[in-house]
C-alpha cells in the first residue's frame, strides 16, 4: 500500500474525460454494475450476506471485476457500501432483506454526538483497502479503479432515520430544530469521510465519487447550508497525490449547478431529471459531466435503449468532458444484455462526437 | 345541482390570487389539510374506512369543511383520492392500511384497454359530486372550495404498477415498449379525468387542482409526452363556466416551466425544491404560483416556521399571484397547532407585501 503507482492504466479513457481532456470515444461505466442484475453477482452473493461481501476483500474484489469482464465497462468501482463509514464510526449496523439497512440504535440528541468515535481507516475500513489493492492487482491497469463514500448530509439522514426514510422527519426536525447540533455531527462525518477516501486514494483508487443520494430531498438553501458545504471540505481535504479526478453525484439536486460546479469536484453526475446539455449551457466548461439515462430505459427493447442513449450523447453534444452513466444505479431486475448493449452502442457511436 | 351560483364568496382572496388580481394578504390552504394529522379527522376515520370515507358524502363533507374551522385556511378542497377516477373506469381497488392503494388487476396489455370503461361521472362518481354540494351549502361562503383530480400520467402509473411504486419499472417499460398502448390508454383517463372535472365544477367547485403526483419521475422529454400534452388537453376541455381557476401541481417537475406556464393552467403548484422567486423571474408574470414551504419545517418549533415561511414570501416578493401552500401534503404526524402557527403566521405577514 502507498507504493506509487507506475503501472500504466491501458483504457484510461474515464479518467481523461473527468478532466476533460481529448478522447476517441465517450466513456461508460454504471452505477451499481457490480450488483443483484448480473447472474454472476448473485452466485457470490447467495454463498453469504451483503455486508460479509463488502468486508471479504476476495469477493468484493471479485464482484467489482464481474461487470469488467461481462459488460466492458470503462472504469470498475470498488463494492461496498456507503454506510460502512457510520458502522466504522460506532454505529451498529443491520442489512435487512428486502427492507435495507437499520442502524437499530439511530442518533437522537447532544449525548449520541459523543457515541461517535474518531474512524482509523486502516484499521476500522482496512477491508475496503485490501479490497482495493486486490481489484488494483487483479485488474493489472485494464481500466481506473473508482472508490467511493457518502456525502455527510446522506450519511446523517440514515443514522437520524435509524435507516431509509420516506419523509426525512427525524433529521429535518434537527436541522430545523437542532442546527448547532446537526453541523456537529456533519463536522465529524466529514472528517471520517475525508479520512477514508485518503485511505482509499492511498490504497491505490484512480478516481472517487461521492454519492449525495438524498441532497435532493433539501431545498436549495438548505442543501448549501447542510450538504454542499461539507462536500466541499471533503474535496478540499483529498491528498490527490495522483490528481485523482473526484467526481459528486447530488441526485434529485437540480439547482445551484453554477454553486456545485465550484466545490471542486472535476465531475458533476447528474440523474435523468435534467438534460445534460443545458446544464452544460449552464455551467459551461468548468467541470465534466456524468450522466445520464433513465435507469429504466434498460427495461426497454434494444432498439430503443440504442435511441434514448443517442438523445444524450448528441444533447451533451460534440467535445469532452462526458462520461456516459445512467442517472442513478442499475435496477436488480434488468437484463444484462441490455446493459451490455448499451455499452458496446455508446462505445461505438461516440466516436462522432469526439 | 347545476343552478348558477349566485352565492358570494366572502373570503374570495384566494380566488383573486389564482387570477393575479389584487389582494390584501397573501391565501394559503394546505395540500392534505383534511387529513391524518387532526384529531378531529381521526375520529371521523375511526368509525369506518377511508373509501367509504371518501363514497360518503356526509363524512367527506365534515372532513373537508374541518381545517377551515380549526386551522383558518383560506380555501378548502373537497375531501377525496385521485384513484377513485380508475375505480369508476373498472379497476377493482382496495386500500391496504399502511401499504396504501393496491389494484390487484393492474393494466398490462392491449387487451386490458377494454377493461376501460367510459365513466358517467354524476353515475359512477355520484357520491364525489354531492359531497361538493353539501359542503358548498356547509360552507356557505365562507371559503371557496376546490376540486381536484391525479393527471393522467400519475393515474397510469397506479393502473400499470398495481400501486405504489419505487422504480416505476412497468409503467416505463410500457411507455418505452408500447408508446402507442400508453397513449390510448392515457387518451381514455384524460377523457374521464376532463369529464369527471366537468361534473365537480358544475356541482360546484370554485377552482380545480391536477396533481401530477409522479411527473417528476419522468426526463424532461417524456414529461411532456406523456405527461404536460395531456393536461392541457384536460385544461382545453374544462367548461369553466364561472372562469374557475385551474391549479397544475407538477411535483418533482423543475423543468420546462415555460412549457409548463402555457398548458392553459392559472396557477402553478411548486415544491419545496425550487426557489419560487427564482420560477417567478423565469416565467414573469403568465400565471400565478402555490407553494412551496418544505411540509417538514412543520416539524420545528414555531420560530423556526416563522422565518422558512417569511423565507418563502420574501422570495416570492411583492405583488399578487402567490397561494401560499406547502410543497406537498402535511405530514401525519405533524402538530396542528404548528399548521395553525403557520396559517396565522401568512396571514398577518403577508400584508407587507401586497
Amino acid at each position: 500500500m502507498g507504493k506509487k503507482k507506475l503501472e500504466k492504466i491501458r483504457n484510461d479513457l474515464f479518467l481523461r474525460a473527468c478532466k476533460r481532456e481529448a478522447v476517441e470515444r465517450t466513456p461508460i461505466w454504471i452505477m451499481r454494475q457490480a450488483g443483484r442484475y448480473l447472474p454472476e453477482y448473485r452466485k457470490v452473493r447467495a454463498k453469504t450476506d451483503f455486508l460479509t461481501m463488502c468486508k471479504t476483500p476476495e469477493l468484493a474484489s471479485e464482484v467489482t471485476i464481474q461487470p469488467v469482464d461481462i459488460i466492458g465497462v470503462d472504469a470498475a468501482i470498488i463494492f461496498s457500501d456507503i454506510l460502512v463509514v457510520p458502522e466504522a464510526m460506532g454505529m451498529h449496523l443491520e442489512m435487512h432483506e428486502g427492507k435495507g439497512p437499520v442502524f437499530p440504535e439511530p442518533l437522537n440528541n447532544e449525548k449520541d454526538l459523543n457515541r461517535l468515535k474518531e474512524v482509523d481507516p486502516f484499521g476500522d475500513l482496512g477491508f475496503v483497502l485490501e479490497a482495493v489493492k486486490l481489484t488494483k492487482k487483479e485488474l493489472n491497469g485494464r481500466v481506473p479503479l473508482i472508490g467511493f463514500a457518502g456525502s455527510p448530509w446522506t450519511l446523517l439522514t440514515y443514522m437520524v432515520e435509524g435507516g431509509s426514510s420516506k419523509n426525512f422527519s427525524k433529521v429535518k426536525s434537527l436541522i430545523f430544530n437542532r442546527p448547532d447540533l446537526a453541523h456537529k455531527i456533519l463536522t465529524k462525518i466529514t472528517k471520517a469521510v475525508t479520512d477514508y477516501l485518503n485511505a482509499k486514494i492511498f490504497a491505490g483508487v484512480d478516481a472517487v465519487q461521492i454519492f449525495d443520494t438524498w441532497g435532493g430531498v433539501l431545498s436549495p438553501k438548505d442543501f448549501n447550508e447542510f450538504s454542499l458545504y461539507y462536500v466541499k471540505q471533503i474535496i478540499d481535504g483529498l491528498n490527490r497525490n495522483s490528481n485523482q479526478p473526484v467526481i459528486f453525484f447530488p441526485k434529485g439536486v437540480h439547482y445551484n449547478f453554477n454553486e456545485i460546479a465550484e466545490s471542486g469536484a472535476d465531475v458533476i453526475s447528474l440523474d435523468w431529471t435534467v438534460n445534460i446539455g443545458d446544464v452544460r449551457k449552464e455551467i459551461g466548461d468548468k467541470v465534466a459531466l456524468q450522466g445520464n439515462l433513465d435507469p429504466t430505459v434498460l427495461y426497454a427493447e434494444k432498439e430503443v435503449i440504442k435511441i434514448k442513449a443517442k438523445e444524450i450523447l448528441s444533447s451533451f453534444g460534440k467535445g469532452s468532458g462526458h462520461v456516459f452513466n445512467l442517472g442513478h444505479g442499475i435496477l436488480p431486475d434488468v437484463n444484462p444484455d441490455n446493459a451490455k448493449t448499451l455499452v458496446e452502442f455508446v462505445k461505438e457511436e461516440s466516436s462522432y462526437y469526439h
